[in-house]
């Protein structure tokens, strides 16, 4: 990996002649697993100002410095979508905020529905998932991961202009063909390209009856199949994202 | 869960009437793991008949016996598409194998390219992972996993009539546009539903010039860009299949 491939992000302000003073992770991380040396390069992004290069003035085991020299890529966001899922096993979560970074979703929304096991979740560690896999994806974007909120309370609040493609497990079959009017293909509308947007993934159990029906209900809702067989929730969450982004999103 | 949730493969034919023993490993998960009782029915399926409703007249600590009563889904085969991807680490190479059962794939194929670490694949292990999210997705299909083969090799006995879907990370980029004649949309041609097609997936390092060349000049390949962000090689595999499903598979 070359220098200029080492990706980071930071909080601070980025723009031409800064120097910013690394932590002791980042230090340890730069100097110590990746072996940076004084006058290296490496690729800064906060989330805001695109990427830009800046070069070790600074190495040491507990710190560093950064000059910041000039910028190599413009701040780019991701369509205003949002990922709601339901969290599952520890490692599965993960994965989720993970993907959800790299296939460029806006905002992470955990939610608990009627058949979700987790209580809670620690938003701090997923957070730095979503940092990481930005990291990873060569993006300029860190989508914000919320606190775990009830489906309840996401829908009582849900915004009049937000279409909501909902994902529904139970479509999964072979009476799929009885689901009734309403359900679309896994492609959703075109025509609302630009608008925002979320994206619902149950948990493994699926909705209750009561979630489905007042999902079903909801003007902005459109009811989507992921195909014949049953898909693991991180699965259904990428491939939700892969189909949202080629129709509507930033892969068109 | 209920009884007849609990979904079991097995190598024996499966019809009306038969019997079958259940191994040890089968028979500890059975009664053991999810406490399955005598008289109590299981769903089974072999890759072949479809699926079956069991009842338990057996069980043991150490084996068990199963009488199959009657059909409850028939065989359900997914589209003739294989999936190639080139192993990575032992975690994700286990998803990849996992979420290729769920999305559909015929066959997956693990392929040693110029930049793929891995020497070698367990394919004993890859295949009982495949098996694992046959039973867990509902499908009646466990596609085959094949022995690790060189891209070479591969491309070298390539079927004339094989579609190829090259997902290319290279032009995961700023200067994606200059990427030249040849490079679809994310979506491949229509008109070539039912037609044999394979997707082939990059290790992390991408493919070699040398590789991207020979894949571009094939008559059979399509290139195609997933996104403006690089995606790790498992989160390219499942938005490569759920694109291909939606336009040419059995989601549409």
């Amino acid at each position: 990996m070359s220098a200029g491939k080492i990706r980071l992000y930071v909080e601070h302000p980025l723009g031409e002649g800064q120097t910013l003073g690394l932590s002791r992770d980042q230090a340890h991380y730069l100097f110590g697993v990746m072996r940076r040396k004084l006058g290296e390069v490496v690729t800064l992004f906060n989330g805001r100002d695109g990427a830009w290069a800046a070069e070790v003035v600074e190495a040491g085991k507990r710190g560093g410095v950064l000059a910041v020299q000039a910028q190599t890529a413009p701040q780019r966001d991701p369509p205003d979508l949002w990922l709601c899922f339901a969290p599952i096993k520890k490692a599965r979560t993960d994965f989720i905020v993970e993907k959800a970074t790299e296939m460029g979703a806006a905002r992470i929304q955990p939610v608990q529905t009627a058949f979700t096991n987790a209580e809670r979740i620690r938003r701090d560690r997923l957070q730095a998932h979503a940092v990481e896999a930005a990291e990873q994806c060569g993006g300029t974007f860190v989508p914000p991961v919320a606190d775990l909120t009830s489906l309840d309370a996401l829908l009582r609040d849900w915004p009049a202009d937000r279409r909501l493609m909902f994902c529904d497990e139970a479509l999964a079959s072979d009476d799929a063909q009885q689901a009734g009017p309403g359900v679309s293909a896994p492609s959703c509308s075109e025509g609302a390209a630009g608008a925002p947007w979320a994206i619902l993934i149950g948990p493994e159990g699926g909705f209750s009856d009561a979630e489905r029906a007042r999902l079903r209900a909801m003007p902005q809702a459109e009811t989507v199949q992921l195909g014949p067989r049953i898909l693991r929730a991180d699965t259904a969450a990428v491939a939700a994202l892969a189909l949202w982004q080629q129709r509507l999103g930033d892969w068109r």
